[in-house]
This record gives structure tokens, C-alpha cells and sequence, in this order.
């Protein structure tokens, strides 16, 4: 089992702005998992990868995918109160759920580093 | 209700590094939060900051008082495997809880930019 969070590198957020928006997005995307997943993830020590998006576009259509492929998905917006302008759509969270379905969806993205 | 995440900011984890460990804090706090506080919590939109630590040592003080304070608490130890040492502490999630006991705790912290 694992999580990917998929950023909107295009915002460029800073780091803490960043942290905070993918936090959002993993538990959002946590609580949308089954409870059987859940504990699945939390067991095996809660796996999560910090994936490069090119765009909210980007961001929409990975959307997409995942829910076609049945997974459990978090499209975060952004409320707009600092940094980006709101409704900006800063990451995506999809999982926890099987390594092999998530990457199907996104095994081609590289690491934020 | 909100949430902290005390990141240890002597380790200058580089953002897509960082943003995986904050994320983790955050579940994992979160799931140590009594039901009452997880629901209103998320309710409320699952508000969250990111503020500056200065060292393991700061965190691990950090916790002992949030947990003097009756808070749920998440003390994060990397496991290694790429950017930092073993067993290193990367941060520190408190909450959700309380605004005002939170407050307590980690008032006088500075956010991560």
C-alpha cells in the first residue's frame, strides 16, 4: 500500500506553504480510503511519495484517471488567504491503496526533490 | 480546532523531503485525536501550520509539554533511507485540538515560510 501526493510545481509554493498543502491533501485523500485500506497503510508505516505535476491541468486529468480506476482521490484548492490566488488547485492526494493501481496512474511523475 | 506541525528546521529538508514528513505528522496526529476533535476538525476545513523548530532537542520538549497539556501528539522519526540519518527527527504533529491549547504550546513559534 502507499499515498502519492502530486504537486501543481507550477505555483512553485515555498516550503512550509507546500508541506502544508500536501499534508491537506493526505489526509484528505486518507479519510476517503476504505477503513480496510486505512489500516492496511497505517500498518505498513504509512508510505507516501511527493510526486512533480505540470499544471492544474495536469492536476484535473490525474483526477480523472484515478477515480476511473476506482482509487481514493483529494483535489486540493487552495483558500487563497497568502500566498496563491483562491480556488488555486495546488496538489492532488490519491491513496492509500495498492502500489501496483497508483502506479498505473502515476509511474511516470518524478519526485519533488 | 487546528492543527501544528513543528518542523526541525536545523535539517533544512529540501521541500518535496519536507512536505512527505509533514504530511506524516499530520495523519498521524490526527489519528491519535479523540473522535469529537477529528470531526470538527475536519469540519472546519482541517485548518494547519507549519512552524520553525530549531533542533531534535527543541521538538522533544515540544511534545513533552503538549502532552503535559493532554494533546494528540506525533513525533516523526525519518527512516533514512535517503536524505537524513537514521532515526533522525524531522517533526513534530500536535493536534487537532483547541486553538487556545494549542496556543499554549507553540505560541511563540515562527511559521515556515
Amino acid at each position: 500500500m502507499k499515498q502519492v501526493i502530486v504537486v501543481n510545481e507550477s505555483l512553485r509554493l515555498p516550503r512550509g506553504k507546500l508541506a502544508a498543502q500536501v499534508a491537506h491533501a493526505s489526509v484528505d485523500a486518507f479519510i476517503r480510503a476504505p477503513a480496510q485500506s486505512q489500516e492496511q497503510w497505517l500498518h505498513d508505516g504509512m508510505p507516501k511519495i511527493v510526486l512533480h505535476g505540470d499544471s492544474d491541468a495536469a492536476l484535473i486529468e490525474l483526477e480523472r484517471i484515478a477515480l476511473e480506476a476506482g482509487l481514493p482521490v483529494a483535489l486540493i484548492a487552495d483558500g487563497g488567504h497568502t500566498v496563491v490566488a483562491p480556488g488555486t488547485l495546488t496538489c492532488l492526494g490519491i491513496g492509500p491503496a495498492e502500489r501496483t493501481l497508483i502506479d498505473g496512474v502515476t509511474g511516470a511523475l518524478k519526485l519533488v526533490k
